[in-house]
């Protein structure tokens, strides 16, 4: 039998519409809120930070929603993206699991952040808008978009993380040469970030800070807009390429996932990947189990509070109910830095709280140890963030070995390690240690959540 | 009209043989010699290194060679690779030409190296062989066959050119997570590597020692043989299913290319989309024009001599006729490190001695300026090697603007630069420069040729 198992679509089998799970929940999600008034923000509200195309993805509730052609155009590059049956991965673990992976790393920018960027970058142009301001952590993120501002025309400026900034020179210079700035948050360019600085000139930064900041600048100057790479509606909307992908490559294998396991920062790839087949679930009777991953040091899922909180440190976003350990928690240092958010997706929280789905957490080294088995058994290295996704994959085939049982799984492989080669030279080195959070600062920063009355 | 062009073929359009342009040139390329007795070298002479059946095809003359099922299935990962039209490309540069390339950068190392690596590692591993040593330059190499060493379950020992070692610690990374030592070159693993340094402890190394230490390692031990990434018929047979797919791929666009480029170090990559087209000339009286781009700091085509040499500096090879700047020349300084070696494919030099194909050299700088440009236009960075093939397409495209002519120009984007930021990060410094060899070292490296009766 073949080692190699590719289900490849061409171009024409590019999904023409993104899935909204929205249409399909049994329950539709807490409003958002404003911050000022605690009651439900309107299009109007958001009207200065987004396009009126985005505000409107974000509030829809019909099941498709039309992918615009020049957005497929641009998907064209790299998409229908691979699925491979792990075949060598099997071998090595000795598993009569079937493990299939969605490979988002062939992008160019490496990971499945373009998938949004693009949508993102083409609205804001086709209403007029000059420049994106945003945040990037490990700068997956910050490079799609510098990426999708090249490709139509805008001009993009990116708050990163401070410690990735000093971290990740090369995410930085990808960023510049797409015709991208780059400065590291907090910075001294925003309000957010002088106040910040001035507490701890020599503060690492976190996702918060940074969408502050981005948010700021966004709300200040009437060319520009912001842009997020996960966490909200409409960003999961543009993700759920990958599973509608994986659902039609699935029909090619004449198989279907009897369990699916992605990673989650802000949610997205996850969404991005799990709500088609949740909509299946929801739709069609379907059992397949949904499994997400997080990183133990920041596990807003099987950790945090299901209440209101603000997206970003300086309490400038609207209030959503969400997962959450606190907008002011700062997780340990790890090397997962695209998975260090104090909040999930509201969407992924909602799917949580139903029981749609599962949650599970584990430390970085048993994540590198498990990238490692993937990049020797098939010959891709895994970014950091994607580890947590193989981890648990592993785990699921491991446990399918000890029952004597034939499992599909999938998960999705979101981006390549190429731009984190130093993580596994340090984890080989020896030098990575696994990190709690501090539980006395997650009690802190709980307990300053926003009280908003039932 | 579409931004975004790109030419898909399934799997099943993997061909399946490879192409020998020895069948259908006018002259049998020289003779290759032992370094002894000057007579041609047998099958025997050369078993020590390699597997029977690469010497073989070293040797061939048929025109079609099978590709085994199992390398097939291997490829099967990656390939069929994309082939693009590079619209956002032609409109920076409002040029009428028809820019088309080939992209080998969706390879897990990243570069067209693994086309041949997997092969080699297969014919090794149907004959029992148990390790291969190797020589890499910036490592793209030496990364292709542990990743291929990985996949047949073959000990894999590398020698990295010592300025590269430095220089790369994250490809040098990469060959150690697929399970390949790697040690800096010149070494003390080796009688050839001690000599050196001996000499020069500082030596900062080059690709023709490489070759010494890892044939010295493959002569002396019974379970080890050699392999080579470069300048050989039988790797320059491998990379062959680049040009031959781009052949297809060009059916499917209605349109045949008026010039192929390719950058050259070796050649591998340059014959490897070049052959099948020279065999469309020569076969068919098509009129391609074959440009092959080099280095200005180390132009073996347009700058050496096509005489006998051997292929590595401590004199253990055999002698090939080529073009060759002479096995003690050491090149200056510049960031392509794959492209630093002093001879050029006997192959491809004989085609350039036949007038089949044209060279010219660029510097460094003017070859980055075309890589950034083409980064910000199609959102590909190009690892420094391929942005000599970008740097001879655009000039290619902007002659077209000048004439107002409307050609169709291929060329082979062999590597993606994701392991290559410092030098985009140092070119973008300003801290890059442009330095030409010194005319007194290679007349002195020209002196030494070996003198070979004609």
């Amino acid at each position: 039998m073949s080692d190699t198992v590719k289900y490849l679509l061409d171009e024409s089998r590019i999904p023409k519409h993104w899935y909204n799970i929205v249409a399909d929940l049994p329950t539709p999600p807490p409003a958002v809120l404003h911050p000022g008034t605690l009651e439900p923000v309107g299009p109007g509200d958001l009207a200065p930070l987004f396009p009126m195309s985005l505000i409107m993805q974000e509030v829809a509730t019909e099941r498709e929603i039309e992918i615009p052609e020049p957005v497929r155009d641009v998907y064209k590059q790299w998409r229908v993206t691979p699925m491979y049956r792990a075949r060598r991965l099997e071998k090595a673990l000795d598993t009569p699991a079937r493990i299939y992976y969605k490979y988002e790393g062939v992008s160019p920018a490496g990971s499945h952040k373009p998938n949004t960027a693009v949508a993102q970058a083409f609205y804001n142009k086709e209403e007029g808008v000059k420049r994106l301001a945003t945040e990037t952590g490990a700068g997956q993120w910050g490079s799609s978009l510098a990426f999708a501002g090249g490709v139509f025309g805008l001009e993009v400026q990116v708050f990163m993380v401070r410690v990735s900034y000093n971290q990740k020179p090369y995410r930085r210079a990808l960023m510049e040469s797409w015709g991208a700035s780059c400065v590291a948050s907090p910075s001294d360019q925003t309000a957010a970030g002088r106040a910040i600085l001035a507490k701890r000139p020599d503060h690492p930064g976190s996702l918060g800070i940074a969408i502050s900041e981005a948010v700021e600048v966004a709300a200040q100057r009437d060319d520009t807009k912001y842009a997020l790479g996960s966490v909200l509606n409409h960003v999961l909307l543009h993700q759920t390429v990958i599973g509608l992908e994986a659902l039609e490559q699935f029909e090619l294998a004449n198989d279907y996932p009897d369990v699916v396991v992605g990673c989650t920062g802000g949610g997205s790839n996850f969404a991005g990947t799990a709500f088609p087949f949740i909509g299946r679930n929801l739709r069609e009777g379907k059992k397949t189990r949904i499994v997400a991953v997080e990183p133990a040091a920041c596990p807003s899922i099987t950790r945090g509070t299901y209440a209101y909180d603000f997206g970003d440190t300086a309490h400038l976003t609207p209030l959503t109910k969400m997962h959450t350990l606190g907008s002011t928690f700062t997780p340990p240092g790890f090397h997962a830095g695209g998975l260090r958010y104090h909040g999930m997706a509201p969407l992924v929280s909602h799917c949580a709280r139903l029981g749609l789905m599962e949650a599970t957490a584990y430390h970085q080294l048993s994540c590198f140890e498990a990238g490692l088995t993937f990049a020797k058994a098939e010959g891709i290295m895994p970014a950091p963030e994607a580890n947590h996704a193989v981890k648990g994959a592993i785990v699921e085939a491991l446990k399918c070995k000890e029952e004597g049982t034939s499992r599909a799984i999938l998960f999705n492989l979101c981006g390549h390690g190429h731009f984190d080669m130093q993580a596994y030279i340090d984890y080989t080195a020896g030098k990575l240690v696994d990190q709690d959070y501090d539980e006395g600062e997650l009690a802190m920063a709980l307990s300053g959540l926003p009280s908003v009355p039932e």
